[in-house]
């Protein structure tokens, strides 16, 4: 008879409750340091991961139900972006957010794909790496605009409009790696579907979903399981993540418009403080899973950090300029922090390195290379942004 | 190219994504019917469990990341059972809710062994069996005590309190008979830090957390981390959960006692409308989970059923009289509302024969035909409940 642990089914529970309290403590503990700083919540967040995963301490590791925290810290943070956003004032920075979208991946991918051959890559490694850099992260730079009080903005707006395009193009692109790296070559045929679902996707449910609770906000509240709209909302939220996820499209799509939807009930509910809880349960995750899936390891050696810096710097240069080009037009302060704003890459340029690494065409050092770009942009982005739009520390 | 699925880590999280909201889904449209035809809601949660589960429809299966959300959903419903309760309301029924929960595991767990040794199975399986019969679901009893607002009165606390005890005492009967299982015997020594421990451990959070969380209720809001004391609140939860698990007793023990620390803070702080939307969230998935668990296949014939008749007869009748006999001396509705509250299991019976079939000793039937007599049991409760509570319907 073993003391501390007497029986195996218990055992899998109480590792995996350690792990999240671990998690979410170390997560908050960071996040304290960091604001004491005077800098933002998620960079603690992240580094905190850093040290708890497998890179410093070891304490937790990568594993599917972490995975899954961190996705649903992901989700409920663009579901809190959603209803923090109105259908109408996104389509006020419709064309701007496509065009500047489009730019911003046209660039960073060319680049990216260029480096990549330069280098001596594979046609498929090299393709990911321009799909990875192309991904702005909805996830890091919405959380970055929260937390300075920018969210509300037109360019605000405009980043989460491009940010958005982004994801869906470079996730277009991944498709076309994977067909080139699996069979070889790509029918134009079902790519046209894949582009046609995902739009058909997005228009159906920001203008269609958007409309009809406009019109019947008491769908939320007519359901007698819950005495408050929360539940019905979330419901909502994980259908339409779990549907866009579905079709190939990244799941916060899904939870974005999910938000956008149930924001259209603003005036009948207060439909914020009752998601508030869950959006600060679950995003530390997501944060904190950053840090846990860098591999310090694999950057450890000289080539290693040299192909980190190289990467970094077209993942600056090429986002800036894109976003800079598309942004022309707009007041100055504005344009400024579009291009700063669309820099930091995150969950989407990870999940596409990690599907390159599944087809075996991102090896072990590409993909800490990968998620150490996403971690330094992301570092930079708060302190970056805020100077773009002149905020007062 | 597949179109539908094009890359691999995106299909995980697709996959889970569709089966949570499938669950929470199914658990709210069982809710809602069971409300409308005058049921609570969790009957139509554990049934919506069943139908979408392996043993109907098939939709989902049992997983890690299923059992993880269903043990969130009872340790956050037992949190929530323990902000709904002082420490002072707690020591007012301990004597009584001891000897209840005492004689509560006495009778069923000598009836369990008895039928198990009658039917001719090993010693090892009748003590799973009786260790099974013994434990009160804490989670079932008080949803239902909640669904009926009868949580605060006397007769439900010294339920809570008793079925505290049985947990404890039917997780050191499970130690025991792993003992036997594995090496042929228990080092009584062991055997009693294991039960020192437990003790040690609930007096020290009960007694001591309290006391420290009355005297100081502003160690809740003074991180920066938090807005509100929403997060210190769950990081004490998850971390007594964690830590009641790592000791070997169940973690909704720790999520109890943690809902009793920061219940002492209640006259500070709106604790409870925080924590309100992580239980209207969890909780469902625990409810579905049981019904998943459910294998109506292996139920599908004579002697199975037989014999779940006559376990859930065993069930009923043992721990109606052994609590009976305990809540002698208190009011006559009280008593009434004692025995029948004690009789529902849940959770920790079915943590039990799981424990018992990973060590070998409890087989597929055996396994349904606990989970059976849970669902049984439980399905029985609320109509029990108002009966002898003379609740209005």
């Amino acid at each position: 008879m073993t003391i501390a642990l007497p029986w195996a089914a218990a055992a899998g529970v109480a590792g995996v409750l350690t792990d999240l309290f671990v998690v979410l403590l170390a997560a908050k503990l960071g996040d304290e340091l960091s604001k004491r700083l005077g800098q933002p919540g998620l960079v603690g967040e992240i580094l905190a991961g850093v040290i708890v995963g497998p890179s410093l301490l070891g304490i937790v590791e990568v594993g599917e139900v972490l995975e899954v925290f961190a996705e649903l810290g992901v989700v409920f943070l663009l579901f809190w972006v959603g209803l923090e956003t109105r259908i109408s004032e996104m389509r006020e920075v419709g064309r701007r957010a496509l065009s500047v979208g489009v730019a911003g991946v046209i660039l960073p991918f060319t680049g990216g794909v260029a480096f990549g051959l330069a280098i001596g890559e594979s046609a498929a490694t090299s393709v990911f790496l321009g799909a990875a850099l192309a991904a702005t992260s909805v996830g890091v730079t919405s959380a970055v605009l929260l937390e300075l009080d920018m969210i509300r903005g037109v360019a605000a707006r405009t980043v989460l409009g491009a940010a958005i395009v982004d994801d869906i193009l470079a996730l277009i692109l991944v498709a076309v790696a994977t067909g080139i790296a699996a069979e070889g070559g790509v029918d134009p045929l079902e790519l046209g579907v894949v582009i046609t679902l995902a739009f058909a996707f997005l228009a159906f449910f920001a203008l269609g979903g958007t409309a009809v609770m406009a019109k019947r906000p008491q769908l939320l509240t007519e359901p007698r399981f819950s005495e408050s709209p929360l539940l019905p909302a979330v419901l909502i939220c994980l259908g339409l993540a779990a549907l866009a996820a579905q079709i190939g499209l990244a799941a916060i799509i899904g939870a974005f418009l999910a938000g956008l939807i149930v924001a259209e009930t603003k005036e009948q509910h207060p439909i914020e403080d009752e998601v508030a809880p869950l959006y600060a349960f679950f995003p530390p995750f997501f944060f904190a899973f950053i840090g846990i899936e860098l591999d310090l390891g694999a950057l450890a050696d000289g080539g290693a950090l040299l192909l980190l810096g190289a990467v970094t710097a077209i993942a600056v240069v090429t986002k800036l300029a894109g976003a800079a080009l598309a942004a022309r037009g707009m007041k100055r302060e504005d344009a400024r922090v579009v291009a700063v704003g669309m820099v930091p890459r995150g969950e989407v340029g990870i999940i596409i390195a990690s599907i390159g690494a599944a087809a075996g065409v991102i090896d072990a050092e590409f993909f800490a290379v990968i998620v150490g770009m996403s971690i330094l942009t992301t570092l930079a982005a708060p302190a970056a942004l805020r100077r773009a739009g002149q905020v007062p520390p």
